[in-house]
């Protein structure tokens, strides 16, 4: 199976019969990933505030962050403890984050992968054996170590799946990162660019519950404009 | 010292007051400071085949490549072993490559940088003590894990010329590829998306002198649209 990484959207170029996913592991994938786990309906990615806030449906709840904090008007913001089974159970969710939903627009469709969910899409991209490339959503339009990190995850959980591999040079760097920092993917969330920012702004909860690998069966399936669990997803 | 590494020029975001190093180990600037060493008085990148034609002046060189080929008309190729001092001491060369020249352009001016000057490219960078971009050229666009390669053993560089750095996550990753691979450099370059294309095409001694590591002492210095050796390089 060919994978690749594009270690920022701006580097993916879509390919007839390849899967996309899309990795923003601080935090947007995560959050994605605690939503369908708590039993949220469909998460709507949304580009910019005004889209969520005009494109909001009675019963939609808005979540997003702008420079990591909650945005004004706002249901919920972009860390994974706030999408609790109460607050997000059977709701569609319209969400908009820097990095994350630019990220997702730049693929058609495909999946959302995180660390929480590593191995459940990996068995996914297992059984559909088609060419893949992850999109790691990056900071800012830079590389993001936290994305590699989850990408090389990936990687390895393919391997793990007993997925015989072509990779390219991009999935080879980013899996010997994760090879590298596998034992305490906390602490190296921590230390990434972005993890650093978080820390500084209080969120170091949020990187604890991030780099929880393989913690949750949701396997987030992107198509028509909406998340959903695919129905061979766990809960 | 600030450092961050660029996995494409796509990726690279000019700032007023950082130096550029431009990265293309396989094989433009491997080229640049082959041609250096041997007495070249300068390398003058152009973007096409075209550019290369038209402005050639008496006494001038051109050099190039297309698909890894020698260009019809050219009187050398991009394999670092065609610049030898009896062919190219004191000469002006023309030079368009698929990648290298392109990433050139992207900088204004700046270093070039191969693992055969990776040494003498770090100790100028120590010496100018400016916060730095390395620049990899990439392979057509995507990452290429032969020009990651080159960017870390450039930051585990200056950290042997005893520089403190504030890496960002792309050069905290990249030093972590080069110190998984720096004891068999040649062969970490063949396994390289662009490496085995070239080893396929019969180049695999232009992969055992570009992965010599420190071999030269030149420091391709590019400004006004021309390479020069730095004053404070040697040859």
């Amino acid at each position: 199976m060919q994978i690749r990484v594009a270690a920022t959207p701006e580097l993916f170029r879509p390919r007839s019969g390849w899967i996309a996913v899309i990795i923003d592991v601080l935090r947007f994938t995560t959050c994605v990933a605690a939503a369908l786990q708590s039993g949220a309906d469909a998460i709507l990615p949304c580009a910019t505030v005004e889209e969520a806030l005009n494109g909001r449906q009675p019963g939609e709840l808005l979540s997003g962050e702008r420079q990591s904090r909650l945005i004004p008007g706002f249901d919920l913001g972009n860390s994974p403890h706030e999408f609790l089974p109460a607050k997000v159970a059977g709701r569609r969710i319209r969400c908009t984050t820097t990095n994350g939903t630019l990220a997702l627009r730049a693929a058609d469709s495909g999946l959302c992968a995180a660390l929480v969910n590593r191995a459940a899409v990996a068995r996914r991209l297992a059984g559909m054996g088609a060419p893949t490339c992850l999109v790691c959503a990056g900071n800012q339009g830079a590389f993001g170590g936290d994305d590699w990190l989850a990408a090389g995850a990936l990687v390895a959980g393919l391997r793990q799946a007993g997925v015989e591999l072509e990779p390219d040079d991009a999935s080879r760097a980013a899996e010997s990162w994760f090879l590298e920092y596998q034992m305490d993917l906390p602490s190296a969330l921590a230390r990434s660019d972005h993890g650093r920012h978080l820390v500084s702004g209080g969120f170091l909860a949020d990187l604890e519950l991030c780099g929880r690998l393989d913690l949750w069966e949701v396997v987030p399936d992107y198509r028509d404009g909406a998340i959903r669990n695919h129905p061979g997803g766990g809960v």
